[in-house]
């Protein structure tokens, strides 16, 4: 059994914005050289979350949509008093999402649909660079 | 250590449509002959996904009325005008509930409360036969 | 490759109500030995829920609340026809969030960014005993 830790990084504009990793995670698989296993990847940061989608145009903007009625910009948020950073909703956004997700790895394949990728939301009121923390444990 | 992949197959009405795998779950973890471990569980696509609900019929149209909450059918989507499959809430849906789930496996049993069920959820606009991947990783 | 269980066991009110776990998770970990692998939590009992924000009171206050609003307490609940034990929206609350998360361990770290704690959520409307599985596989 072989254990593999990676990080991906992308970098993101302002939130809610969404990037497709499915790529980046296919090349650490590789680099892994591990093909049975489990994988798991965590966002790094209290404002990223991670999930998948059928990643083009119309379902992206649909989840940006959604994410931002979960908790608009602009409302009344408690963490504003302390900190006037403007990034209330996204913290609230973020934790709703969840910053992880599992997948399999099944002969050295991920265990995905054809119309499903990974992606990473920044939900942060500024562009960040958000870091993907993966490991993968398997043989 | 020990490694096995395992898929659980589940025929969902159009969604919301919730399905009990936990007794599926379990023969898996059966066959695995693991007691000790970590299990993950991913459903396959990119209008499914999973959670655990105390699975009765009043929970469960519970929680059918708040994932059309979350992203109604019939609203406006994006995703349709490309696509006019109909289903643009069924990805923002899936993709707000998240496509997996992580256990623990402890002298032979699930870490799940004893009202607590592993369901599916199928958010597409049609019947769909919903594939969970079952990975368990232990001794 | 090793395996290591334990279980955090944390009080809270009345849901929703919100504890921060990392340092019991920080002392999980050191008592494994492990310091490279894979970690899964998961909330046992379908009223719970685990996530992780920047633990501080303004972002607690928001996040209750936001959970509140995907499924109000008070609210009419298919459930309480059945049970009448007034937590409807406690299991709505519990399902949307869901019951875990995954984690990567680096060089004996955990990988979570500096403002980012893990919280158990109580959904429920008494006061419980939320009790959290930790498992970990890795070196």
């Amino acid at each position: 059994m072989k254990l593999f830790h990676d990080t991906i990084s992308v970098d993101l504009s302002t939130g809610p914005d969404i990037a497709d990793i499915t790529g980046d995670l296919r090349e650490v698989v590789q680099r892994s050289t591990i093909t049975q296993g489990m994988i798991s990847l965590c966002c790094i940061g209290s404002t990223g979350s991670i999930t998948t989608i059928e990643y083009e145009p119309g379902v992206v903007e649909d989840l940006k949509e959604a994410v931002n009625r979960l908790a608009p910009p602009g409302a009344h948020y408690r963490h504003e008093m302390a900190w006037h950073d403007g990034n209330g909703h996204s913290h609230v956004q973020a934790a709703l999402l969840g910053p992880s997700i599992s997948l399999s790895l099944v002969d050295g394949r991920l265990s995905l649909g054809t119309w499903q990728q990974v992606v990473v939301i920044n939900h942060d009121n500024k562009p960040r660079r958000r870091k993907v923390a993966v490991t993968i444990v398997g043989t």
